[in-house]
């Protein structure tokens, strides 16, 4: 373009001096002069969303393709960081899911020089000591981004919270989790790749985040589903120690990982799919991203088959970058833990339209197809455990999962443990479509605050749907209680901590309540019929 | 899934009952109880967005690869419309534009099978014949989608302007231009499949926009870039003749075509560099889309490289399907024709920051820097032109393309033609980022009625900007009432008709209105410097 050089030097110098306003003097929603924060690494220019200091894509670290992240290098004037950057490459998806209406997406652009993150802010005020709360998304370790979920926008509970919403991308499926560790050095821990890129995050969040308001001594993750994965990861993992002081998973349980031998055998197997032989590691880092995941995702189902296990994208047991037990420093972490009432068995699933006018008889004939000779236990049971619902509901309740995700886990976490465990179980049905009984991920929506933001709404019931509204203000309320104090009771709502003898959960519902919820012989005779086994 | 046979049972009556409510009686905002549209080939459920009946993904034809469109199969039972359709496959984009902040994207998952549609209506009345605006996305003839712009929600228009929206997705790039014409009667357009969508989606809309409350005698399309080149096409296409009334074409210009030797010299080099010769083109259908677009990609630079001309995908004059001059029928059609001030020279293009901090000295400079022995005759002709302006301005402002591409279309409009031509600048500069001039798209957040809505918000210097919201009224009224009557014209806002002596010219800005904008020395001025030549 005419003239390059001199704009550019005369945008460095307005930059310069924008930066020296600092972000603290910017009035809200003015884009014109948008506000600028000071990190390690330089100068960000983000932008107000209202009254909330928002940036977008904020580098935290570097990566060659399989290596470990590093520091980002410091860059001069002032790095616009007002757009999402980008998310991690992931398989093609070619068919818009019908869960869409009622937990909407967002696709963003790919690239596997993904690590970067988000925050959103109430001041930029170093001394503001605000509670941190960062958001590691689902979609198992090789699916999903920072962005995926409509619901994933962190405006809202940043201002309902007066805190400090973080949400991070990192590397995903081959390019995060491939084991090429017998081939050199320096890929000692590709295998963990996508987890060294959250420690990294995290790093980078403990160092920066004052600029941000944020207090670095008081750090949440909270994650769901593949999400929740990863914080149970971090739990075994030496080198997070002190990288975050609570954690919420949400509908996540019983973990499952790569055994050393099997993820070397697909990193082996994934080299021949290429034509590549062990020499020729640096070419297998030029592969186009679309050649490697072929290749790769073929190598993890021959090597599946060959071991007669099912193999997918997950973190490797070294025993030293991750450990097959939680870490004794995890005992001191406080924990909620929770499942929502249909996970993968939703209306939008397993049928939709018109459970709540099925009959008696309908009710009856459609829990015999689906539970057999435990049809009449399983409704029993339901009616002791949910008099609330309809029995109806029973066809759409995900015990199985239920059963085998959530308790063994908090159970295993209080082992030896120091820090309190909180359950939950999010239950509310949904307006929409004739009625959606709650599916995987649909909690989000409420936690972060959004269940009137557009999209979302359709999903929760339309705006002024008096029940989301204050369902969404208890949630985020314990969410960032939780956050806070490591206590997620607020008023009106007290929430007792879970032990092994009592097992106090807290329901999210049409009326919000903590007590022992009793659902165990239930969730047995579903998973009897079921066999779900492993959940997620 | 469990009892999967009789639940499908069940909601398929549900959705057969729902149906027979018929759409009209639900409640505005009521998700519980969807509304139902009748459509040739069944019913379709769709969504109230606020008081918008909403419907999308509707699909209007089915094509093999390569192939003509045909007609959809009829369905029984319920269809859902009630989340976008997968879009056209495009070549990988790696990097987030600079351009987000101010032009925010959507992207979204990717299927060949992409000939869907999106309705937003005011009421599903059949005698309602309100006017019908088409909306056909830019992006050349190889990107984007019918929701890429964050701005393309048709709700806020279909509200405002109690019209009925609709937007396209069609093939692009290779899937909707490669000319296999030599390889069979069957491919004989597949040169321009792409097009052959656009016709089918009108044919469409004709038949079953009446059920939507839309009168199929009064189809606008609008579009803009891309999406005017599109339009300017479907004038030179016999076939179009009739299906639609009105055209709005927006920051587009001198076409370019293929010519069918090009076309098929690319067609072959892709075959050769798939390794394929001219008895495979069933593998050639069986393709990855990847292999596709990067072996046909590779083909149109290197056959552009042996002809020394510019290739991209685009239609081709094959002088049956498509035609080198304008139709006779489309001299009936009365057209709007525009551009904006920047283009592609906005702020965010060639510098940002602090154009309006320049002092004299660096204005001059910059000036001198970008337009040299012409820069003061140009600064002289631009005080004249844009009396209300800053001279910093000149330097942004891309008269070039201007000249280019607007006049000479609007002048070959006009030969032999009965119905009128409207032009018009769009020339407001966002307060945003220390101000941003009007680039390529950013009209179209004013059109749609959508400058508040989230994340466009931003691009348009955020909530409550009073001149913002003067703009998106006086700019959608002006395209509401040319397709209501063919007039844009509105109260306090004379729109008199472009003619080859009296060249009027709508100046959408901090005020608005209508004059001889005497622009031509000026746009020649600055295309003698920058020797655009061909606009987009």
């Amino acid at each position: 373009m005419i003239g390059k050089k001199r704009i550019l030097g005369a945008v460095l110098a307005a930059n310069m001096l924008a930066a020296s306003f600092g972000g603290g003097q910017v009035l809200a929603a003015d884009m014109m002069n948008p506000p600028t924060a000071e990190v390690e690494q330089g100068t960000l220019r983000g932008f107000m969303d209202e009254d909330i200091y928002t940036f977008l894509g904020v580098p935290y670290a570097t990566a060659e393709r399989f290596g470990m992240p590093h520091e980002v290098e410091p860059w001069e004037g002032v790095r616009d960081a007002q757009a999402y950057g980008p998310v991690c490459p992931i398989a093609d998806q070619t068919a818009v899911g019908t869960d869409e209406l009622v937990w909407p997406h967002r696709y963003w652009i790919q690239n596997e020089n993904c690590q970067n993150l988000n925050i959103w802010t109430p001041e930029l005020n170093e001394d503001a000591k605000k509670p941190v709360m960062v958001f590691i998304h689902g979609g198992g370790f090789k699916n999903g981004s920072s962005i995926e979920g409509a619901a994933y926008d962190g405006k809202n509970l940043s201002e309902y919270g007066d805190a400090v919403i973080v949400s991070v991308n990192h590397r995903l499926n081959v390019l995060g989790f491939l084991d090429l560790s017998a081939y050199g050095e320096e890929y000692e821990n590709s295998a963990n790749a996508g987890m060294a890129d959250l420690l990294a995050a995290l790093q980078w969040i403990k160092n920066n985040i004052a600029s941000f308001g944020g207090d670095p001594e008081n750090i949440t993750v909270f994650g769901q589903s593949g999400g929740g994965m990863k914080i149970l990861t971090m739990l075994q993992m030496p080198e997070a120690e002190g990288l975050f002081d609570k954690a919420i998973v949400e509908s996540t349980g019983t973990m499952r990982f790569v055994e050393p031998e099997q993820g070397q055998m697909v990193a082996e197997k994934t080299l021949e799919n290429l034509g590549l032989d062990e020499t020729q590691i640096e070419e297998l880092k030029e592969v186009p991203y679309h050649d490697l995941i072929e290749a790769s995702t073929d190598a993890l189902a021959e090597v599946g088959e060959e071991l007669g296990v099912s193999l997918d994208w997950r973190p490797t047991l070294d025993e030293t970058y991750v450990c097959s037990d939680f870490c004794d420093w995890a005992g001191e972490v406080p924990m909620m833990m929770g499942s929502v009432f249909s996970e993968f068995k939703s209306t939008i699933h397993v049928g939709d339209g018109r459970k709540n006018e099925w009959t008696e008889e309908e009710t009856a004939a459609n829990l015999k197809d689906a539970y057999g000779d435990n049809a009449e236990a399983i409704a029993e049971e339901f009616a002791k455990v949910f008099p609330d619902k309809k029995l109806a509901d029973a066809y759409f309740y995900d015990g199985a999962r239920r059963l085998l995700v959530v308790e063994p886990t908090l159970d295993r976490k209080l082992e030896n443990a120091s820090a309190p465990v909180y359950s939950y179980l999010f239950s509310y049905e949904a307006p929409v479509n004739g009625g959606t009984t709650a599916l995987h991920c649909s909690e989000l929506s409420y936690v972060f605050h959004n269940v009137e933001i557009p999209v979302v709404a359709r999903a929760t019931g339309g705006s002024g749907n008096e029940t989301a509204l204050r369902l969404q203000d208890e949630m985020a309320t314990a969410w960032l209680n939780f956050a806070k104090t490591g206590d997620p009771s607020q008023e009106g709502l007290e929430w007792k901590a879970y032990t092994t003898d009592e097992k106090y959960t807290m329901r999210f519902d049409e009326k919000s309540g903590c007590s022992i919820l009793g659902d165990e012989k239930l969730n047995q005779l579903i998973e009897e019929v079921e066999q779900v086994r492993v959940g997620y």
